[in-house]
């Protein structure tokens, strides 16, 4: 016997917990499965940032009730080239700001949230293909932990299950997408230290780019530019901060225990298709970024933002044009997003070909912003986050 | 026996001919040789974008009686791309404009200016070398259309004469600089044809690039992205106009006779030495851009704006120190030339190797770009020129 719902949501990250929160307020009864565990879920240390209007979704819809006081709120962060650091103001500049506040802390609250509010929410459910996507009763064919098989049919099928989700394939079929891969990765670290700096630094120095971030008051998240092919044990821990510390010269980092390292390769991707009949791909399932914008799982929001009005329509109104229209609309912010993070990547990273001619644009281009009212004001815009539409906000 | 000058100032384009202006202003003398004749200088069809700042230092130090009047004042320009218009209004943003006005227009005013003022000034005069460099008696050895040599000794040497002259040799010697080919090049016709638009229209088509300028009321200049082995020739007229007509489309172009035709190649240089003692490059010498952003002839000002303050405080004040100071100060506002020109033709401009993920970047970059305030702004601050010192206009 199947599963029956109206909107079954494959992937308990932020997409698919988001949007089910969102159905969720307007009477619209979802499933959502992963085939990961609750633990492994609420324990990645992935993205930290999200924009003011990531931001107020969560806190207005009650998505999260800790963002605005467990987050901390970065009203700037430093570009330093040449020598130099230049705080881009956001408060200034923009008004708008953006929040550190882990993604694992989202989704703790978003579970949270959800189970509290009674959702169906299967962990260790892994979904094997998405069938039907052509009728108004597409299905999700899985399994469980023990192996047994599950079906859900629905009226709208949801892929928020990432780039190797078994969703992207049942919508692009052979087209695919748009791909790109960068010929550089970032080297990551955790470490326990307390904070460096109080905002980001964005650092493109000689020896390539390094940031530093945080992740609280005792765990701090640092990264530089390595060769994709670099083995993550390669570096002592003495090695790593020399590298580190060397691509900020100006600050004397505090160094700490390395508890985690990690090698994140540059790759980008427009799924040609985001939609199949009632079968919808929303967050890393539609598109990934590289992380230099921090634009990845602010993306994945605006996405459920969008399709949360396209399904209102569809499911409470039997109006089916705006989710006619969500892969458009939805596109044009994925590609302002791709070209932002490709921007900040180009800016700011040295390519393995890179000569004289291009550090030096490169630093022209950065005096260029800094030294601009109105350079800096682009980048904030789209840093701290393009508008979403105010009826995620609605009840 | 030498001719002996304060100031000896090779190449008599826009850069020698508003630096000998702006020197005898502040009763500098100088001699200024150019190996072309007074027609040919005065007859070729090169650029036509004068920056704000340009306008104000001809007009108000008299070098230009006409630029305001027989100029045209453009307060914004066009980016059409993905099927649609969008204006970038200087006016609105930044309170500028740029002019329009051939740049032989520019150099008819400053000659008949220079040779009213009783300047020495020598048309086909071919400089050969200069000698002396590291002394403060540097020399530049010449012929004249006879051939016979001509000897000027002078306090300074002012190498004005383009990125094939001799004076780069000398100061930069076997160092050269930081080059770069772009894997494209411009198509330009001029003909005989009232206007197609009021300003320009930068476009992004899927074909490649067009450019739609003008030169007057009865005169256009058109260019579109080609491959930089095109031979000028290949095309029928008919054939020109079939491609600039596809690559701007939802403009019907007024076609007329075609009476000149070129293919302009992409480079930047920036040389690495601007000086050596006593010898001194600006404009083309010191550095080339691609002409997407109409740069060139601005930079020169920019450079001679700077120069002739650095010459007073030298040869009124005996202070070097402004001197010494010179090729940084210029290399700043350099740089981020390099980067505008730069970033404008790798948001306009097809490379051979563009993928679809490079044109859809490329949309979501313009649509950015236009859908920002600040990132309109931000554009025509850039287009409308920098800050000139105030210097310039000094009496």
């Amino acid at each position: 016997m199947p599963v029956r719902t109206r909107v079954a949501v494959i992937g308990a990250g932020p997409a698919g917990l988001l949007l089910s929160h969102l159905l969720g307020r307007h009477g619209i009864e979802s499933v959502v499965i992963d085939s990961r565990s609750r633990e492994e879920i609420e324990t990645t240390i992935r993205a930290g940032i999200l924009e003011q209007g990531t931001v107020e979704v969560l806190d207005r819809t009650g998505a999260s009730d800790r963002v605005l006081t467990a987050g901390q709120k970065h009203e700037g962060i430093e570009l330093r080239f040449d020598g130099e650091g230049h705080r881009i103001d956001f408060a200034e500049t923009v008004g708008r700001a953006v929040w550190l506040y882990p993604q694992h802390e989202v989704l703790k609250d978003l579970v949270a949230a959800r189970l509290a509010a009674g959702q169906d929410l299967r962990f260790q459910v892994t979904a094997e293909r998405v069938e039907d996507a052509g009728t108004d009763r597409p299905r999700v064919v899985a399994r469980d932990s023990e192996g047994g098989p599950i079906e859900i049919e629905a009226e709208v099928v949801v892929g928020a299950d990432g780039s190797r989700g078994v969703a992207r394939e049942a919508v692009t079929g052979a087209r695919g997408g748009h791909f790109r891969e960068y010929p550089f990765a970032w080297f990551g670290i955790l470490c326990e230290a307390p904070p460096s700096a109080e905002e980001l630094i964005y650092s493109n120095s000689p020896d390539g780019f390094a940031l530093i971030s945080q992740r609280g008051p005792g765990v701090q998240r640092m990264y530089f530019q390595c060769d994709p092919r670099t083995d993550p044990e390669a570096y002592t821990e003495e090695r790593l901060w020399e590298i580190l510390q060397a691509r900020v010269p100006g600050t004397t980092l505090k160094e700490g225990p390395v508890f985690q390292r990690d090698v994140l390769r540059f790759r980008s991707f427009v799924a040609h298709d985001t939609r199949r009949g009632r079968v919808v791909l929303v967050g890393d399932a539609a598109h990934t970024v590289p992380p230099t914008g921090a634009k990845g799982m602010n993306l994945a929001v605006a996405d459920v933002v969008l399709l949360t009005d396209a399904l209102r329509a569809l499911l409470l109104d039997r109006d089916g044009s705006p989710l006619d229209a969500f892969p458009e609309a939805a596109r044009r912010r994925v590609w302002k997003a791709q070209h932002f993070s490709w921007w900040m990547t180009n800016m700011l990273h040295l390519r393995p070909e890179a000569d004289d001619f291009d550090r030096m644009r490169q630093i022209g281009e950065l005096r260029t912003v800094v030294e601009s009212e109105a350079g800096r004001a682009y980048l904030a815009e789209a840093y701290t986050g393009w508008p979403l539409p105010r009826t995620a906000l609605d009840v």
